[in-house]
């Protein structure tokens, strides 16, 4: 097989190395991720994150584990453990389905589930490509976007979704200017969309989420791109929380919002956005905040907390879904664009 | 004169202390403020926060200059430089104001700017039971509230103003929840409005400024209430940052939206919320956060930043003013209820 390797992923048919996210941008620091047990541990951490990278990860950790003499009991309760890591990322249990079907048809074959493993990444890689071509054309010269979490290189195999339209229209020579919201409580804007706007040469300036209404109502914003963690049959979505309120903010000042994800995204047994369960998460990620620098706590240290990783935005709030396989509207989507997957 | 006492000042008629804001709710530490140009340092920093507070503690403080021995070139250069400390809250004007009319009125005598600064904090101190009271007849049994910034027993001389409220209705005995956002960059809400809901036994949840619409559309808010650092004749207002987003979705949501201030807070030679000077304050402060444990940081070290400390909420998304003087409606403030202040 060819080395594999992304922003945020090494892989040279052996031993797999993820970087990891909550270090950065302070420090690169990266794991060995060749033991699923470990991955788990690196997936509920958000030291792997991003809806994409998770399935491409967790594929490739699967693959490792079978290579290094998991039985067949071994093998699929793994598969079971990983695909519970993130509840909400659908990409996540797409790329454990499609580990354990090719581990069934090839009964057991290593090679198989390992190439089955090897083409999931290559596959992200080539759906970041066609969903940023696709997006790009929406960028017009002089835009300026608001971006919230981070699904770029680091969320991906490829060159990422919401992001990767960012950096595809900056590689046509269009002017950008990107508002990034820190998207509290992990910080994954603050943290890692910063620092991919850095290292891709896109200007930007960091903002508090509760910023956002602000520039909107001073003209500031002129698109709204995020990305998504499961896209429901009629549009709705779940994504990174705060994403809700930009779209409800964005229609108040009739603002274009756009969601771009990989079909792959899309969960149509999922009927709508009431369907999708939406992670909550510890206590601790809200009383305060962790990085490079270690833990700190600002809140009282007993003080009761309401965390949800994701929110979900209804699909009349949404003015395109940027997929892989083209634009769709609301008219589209209202016609059943999303259920025949 | 009397001892002065509130939850973050102490004046014995000698020696200022107010408590650092900054260092709660780890550490409750006292600073001297009997020095006014130390008193500056505190405002620009936060330490002494609150629009009410901070005329108070500036007042206060210019008595104590005073008293100390400045001669009247002196005394107006700092009561000038204290006007400037923070731009966009009118209530540290109005006192400034008041202590240099009791100064010119009385020829330059100490007891009368002592007597005048003591009435500024005693005037605050009644003011609020009076936004209390008023807003307290507002609040339902059962009442899901949310909040933003801090504007309680810290902020003011009194009770608060939105907390104050929320105060008053808990000591009717009406059943209550509060949403607190934690109101970043400075956290506020996850500092200082968390331990004080502790304090005073009010059930609390402590959130992420992004959380609020999600809730909203799970209809677990029933009621906003917020603060204000200027009110302009028209009803537009200013509040700390994140204020207008939560207008806009109580107004998506069909929620109700208070502000509550005193009606020192109006500022009828600001005809409307275009007039009011917004204060930026520095790149750090969203880099990253401050508290007890001291400074971190987790953004890129260079990261571009915007940093506005306040935005302005248009009248047309407000449900009604809580003042001191009573309650007033939409139709009242376009009628120019506000304008003969």
């Amino acid at each position: 097989m060819r080395p594999l390797q992304s922003l945020s992923l090494k892989f040279d048919g052996q031993k797999l190395l993820v970087i990891d996210q909550q270090q950065l941008p302070q420090q690169e620091v990266w794991l060995d991720g060749t033991d699923p047990e470990k991955m788990i541990g690196y997936i509920k951490s958000l030291q792997v994150r991003g809806a994409p990278m998770i399935g491409v990860a967790a594929a490739l950790a699967l693959s490792c584990y079978l290579q290094r003499g998991a039985n067949e009991k071994q093998f699929r309760e793994m598969a079971q453990r990983l695909r519970e890591a993130r509840p909400t990322a659908v990409n996540l249990m797409h790329a454990i389905d499609q580990i354990l079907l090719a581990f069934d048809n090839s009964k057991g074959a290593i090679e198989a589930v390992a190439k089955r493993a090897e083409q999931i990444f290559n596959d992200d890689e080539a759906l970041c490509d066609r969903i940023a071509n696709h997006g790009a054309s929406l960028v017009k010269d002089g835009e300026k976007i608001l971006t919230h979490c981070n699904t770029g290189g680091l969320a991906t195999a490829g060159v990422g979704t919401a992001i990767g339209i960012i950096r595809r229209a900056h590689e046509q020579q269009k002017s950008l200017h990107v508002y990034v919201d820190e998207t509290r409580p992990l910080l994954q804007g603050g943290k890692l969309t910063a620092w991919e706007m850095g290292k891709l040469n896109i200007p930007y300036t960091l903002i508090c989420d509760n910023m956002a209404g602000m520039l909107m109502a001073q003209g500031k914003i002129s698109m709204i791109l995020v990305g998504s963690d499961r896209i429901a049959a009629n549009g709705d979505f779940a994504n990174k929380v705060g994403t809700y309120s930009l779209a409800v903010l964005a229609k108040h000042h009739n603002i274009p919002f756009y969601v771009a994800a990989p079909m792959t995204t899309v969960d149509p047994k999922c009927l709508s956005g009431a369907h999708i369960p939406i992670e909550e998460r510890v206590a601790t990620e809200v009383r305060g905040a962790k990085g490079a620098f270690g833990q700190v706590v600002w809140a009282p240290a007993a003080a009761p907390v309401y965390n949800p990783s994701f929110d979900v935005t209804p699909a009349n709030l949404v003015t395109g879904w940027v997929l892989d396989t083209g634009i769709l509207n609301q008219q589209q989507i209202a016609r059943g664009a999303l259920c025949g997957q």
